[in-house]
């Protein structure tokens, strides 16, 4: 068994000299360690790799993170919520602020502002996001009358500037599976767009035979998962049909007590057969805004991002 | 201001006076008095009421209060995920069980028991819902070839026995709607059966004018939203469209500082229009398992429900 | 394996049924049922029963129902903070006041009020607690120039009205154990005390052997234990002595991923031998001004109480 | 209003660099960046500098990080639990390993390992405790039969080898409150001293007044608080008799919604005047062993440390 090591700082220590000293420091800074060792595992192996995350991490700075990864084919497929794609479109052409958590909402309101925890959006990236995406869809329907959700995120994506990580997604034909794409200001859109074309329809059984293709033509998969909610369950819920993810690495700050499936631990996906039995699986409970940043320039300096 | 009253336990208290006694009490009791309070209000002010919950809670036995509210016609309208329609498909043929949090994941699987939290469901139970699923989908694939999400949770509750929520919501015409329809096993059930069935569709778009209409037309809108994700964001989020809703009730275990949607207090929605200015709103720190079954049993005492 | 029963409400249920209900629904409902349970099994096999609580509670209406538990002789020893004794002193001259968690703090300040999440405490409150303390004192200090924390606080509940649950603490000759005795507002005025009276003394050390001795000299051990922190601790500590508690209960809100003794859960305490291998235990995780009401009302059904 | 930044990796990339990419990133990685910040503020602002941290980080490898911010004469006064105590000792003679939350406890139990989170502590740890703390006693005793906290754990201090954060306290008159001594190990060691030696005392007023002082003369005092507890209270409590800290950095996991100490934000401190109105504060929401060492990494590299 591995003894616990006090933590010795050394002079201008790198990201990965600070995973190496969490490794042996207990608790979750040992998770972390562990999780950065998993997802070394994990591209060693050539898992086919799903990474998942929730919407107010493409409104943080973890956008940045989220793009280098597809940028550089670091992941084979993304899935997560219809939010992600508003941030990364609005972010594209409006930037987010800083606020705080203790605003007052309704002043905010009245200025226009929207409040995400501590960062705010200004509802004219809203407005902004609705010209944009009124002649996309239009662009798009003229093709096509009925896509699939990852169809829709794939154009968007061809619209976007380089920043965006939608944008690398479509250069890298990485997928992008939104099960939910209805579910924030881009389902808003298709609903006006609606309006005025009836037959304009979003399949969302389309993407059930990529997704599940992907899983089971892989060799081993592994899954970076960063939050709770769909984007996670989807993730887990698709390697049921190859009897479960080889290796599986969760940040989440949600709790397990409540029985949901956001704050369900590793170990749990294992009786679903989500994770496999022999799986390897970590979950950091930690704010991803610290913990991937850290995470992901230890996977940098170790040259595998 | 009120006072904090010490508690005076009463011989055979009733729900309402316990609820009573919390109201005076500080911490999250006074907030689970005060959401007592503002659904009385909804009802009395007769709001379109809306509610919204996690998977979760339909294999818990929450199921039964579920029921009872669609059953008396106390909600307008649902919004909830895919593994709801798994639980009260599963539960109206196969009993989920009581287990513990500490079970051996491996060892559960192997006995082919899946956990959640401390409920065990069967692994029988999914082929069961196979059975179903299936010739429930050639029948309404027979009338219709692209369904919206709603269209396809009203056929499935009209199969479902008197125990099932979905069963009274067919009968009391309670639209059930479900953005992230494939993310659960009839998801799965639907790529199966579109592996033969290729023009089978489910439109997501669909359900959003009937969403927006419902929304739209109502004098005031008030929304009960147990746990967070998917449900609880495209009930607030419809009803940016009329200016947020005028009451909400938030249930919720989650944390508001990593600014995701889950953990968002109901004052943040109101920088968004998803809450009135005005509106009235409380969450409720607590497992709904626990809040529920009082608020609900208070309510009922009052013969609100 | 008992099954899961989707809960039915009952007409003017009492909390009795709410607890049946809540046993088979899973998740921590049914926790909340197994601690009522486990709670009766106590007083049954006559344990000797320890309470422990945070002083936030006493602050709460919790203490209505403290006091019935002191009053009643329904625990044999209690271990608290000295907040607690702070706010019994004070809440038994002036009441505190119910107000919300996102009061402006600077303002709060500027009107002489202390914020408890949403409880207010006038800084009145405190000056009728400096002018009650020094006289007291200085009495206790003429009989008695070293004392223990308990002989302390048995002497301030000898002084304060039937509403404190110190008074009958006093009154049923129930020790008050308070490890942390000068980490409060009382400890402030201890220390004004010893300018003046330099010889006075706490002696901490003293209170050791009376707790030793309850837990040495029962036949069998239960705990209920509120919250976390040092009253959590000194229970379960004190219980190693004889090799465990034979019954704890906890109702906490912390979690476990931060390896702190606040977050433990039961099992882990049996590591330590601080409760038994084989002793009964369960986790309510709940705020306790929910949870407890909730159960010390089912007891009170059952007689128990 | 600064503007949110997407976090760009750089090739070895320092904590410095890692810290200054969270300060724009919005959630608690911006927290993260701006406890930092404020660190550096009090260092510059020669603050009397308060360390409050839980016992489980010294069972953690941050033990390594406290010793050094002790060596360094970085802080000024420590407060913190008795389990503090206990694990220094320990680990300065026998070391702590890395095990798993999800080990079997009863199986550990057996095996005489306790367990905290996932740090394992061999019960013959305890009886080395034992064996030095009986003598230690008896020589301080000789010296003098009634000390206080401080006392009695500077003279601990100066018994424990370099890597022990006590011998750097001892050495660098870092004075070490603990409010609640009793309450662990050496608690005990102390009880089974007494029986022996009745008149041995540790009288925790005493304490009161060296800490008072260091409050009441400092030009300014800041707070670095790790976890919540009575080490969290004492700090911000003594601060009281300045009108409040004038920097306050928590870190903490625990929730505000349950109105307790530990989980209360650093504006509530401000009702109290614990927290100067004017005060500036933050609170990191993270597990301690993955934010303190970024923090102290990148305090090191600016030279600061």
């Amino acid at each position: 068994m591995k003894k616990i090591k006090d933590i010795e700082l050394k002079e201008g220590a790198s990201a990965t000299k600070l995973v190496e000293g969490m490794q042996s420091a207990g608790f979750q800074a040992a998770h972390l360690g562990e999780a950065v060792e998993l997802i070394g595992q994990m591209k060693e192996e050539k898992c086919t790799l799903f990474l998942g995350f929730t919407a107010n991490l493409v409104a943080s700075g973890l956008r940045g993170i989220i793009k280098e990864l597809c940028e550089k084919g670091f992941v084979d497929a993304i899935v997560t919520t219809a939010g992600s794609v508003d941030h990364d479109i609005i972010k594209s052409f409006n930037p987010y602020l800083l606020g705080t958590f203790n605003a007052d909402d309704v002043e905010l309101h009245r200025k226009g502002i929207n409040r995400l925890g501590n960062i705010f959006v200004e509802t004219k990236g809203f407005e902004l996001l609705e010209q944009k995406m009124q002649p996309w869809l239009k662009e798009l329907y003229e093709k096509k009358k009925c896509v699939s959700p990852s169809e829709l995120i794939e154009f968007v994506g061809s619209k976007l500037p380089e920043e965006s990580f939608l944008h690398w997604c479509s250069k890298q034909e990485i997928p992008v599976f939104c099960p939910g794409i209805t579910d924030g200001a881009i389902g808003l859109q298709m609903y006006f767009f609606k309006q005025e074309n009836p037959d304009f329809c979003v399949d969302v059984t389309k993407d059930m035979k990529q997704l599940a293709g992907l899983v089971l033509q892989a060799e081993k998969t592994g899954a970076i998962i960063l939050g709770g909610g769909i984007s996670k369950h989807h993730i887990i819920g698709a390697n049921i049909v190859r009897d479960g993810l080889d290796y599986a690495v969760y940040v989440s700050t949600a709790s397990e007590f409540d029985g949901s499936l956001s704050g369900a631990q590793t170990r749990e996906a294992k009786s679903w057969g989500k994770i496999k039995e022999k799986g390897s699986s970590v979950q950091v409970n930690c704010d991803a805004t610290i913990a991937l940043p850290l995470m992901a320039a230890a996977l940098k300096e170790k040259g595998l991002l």
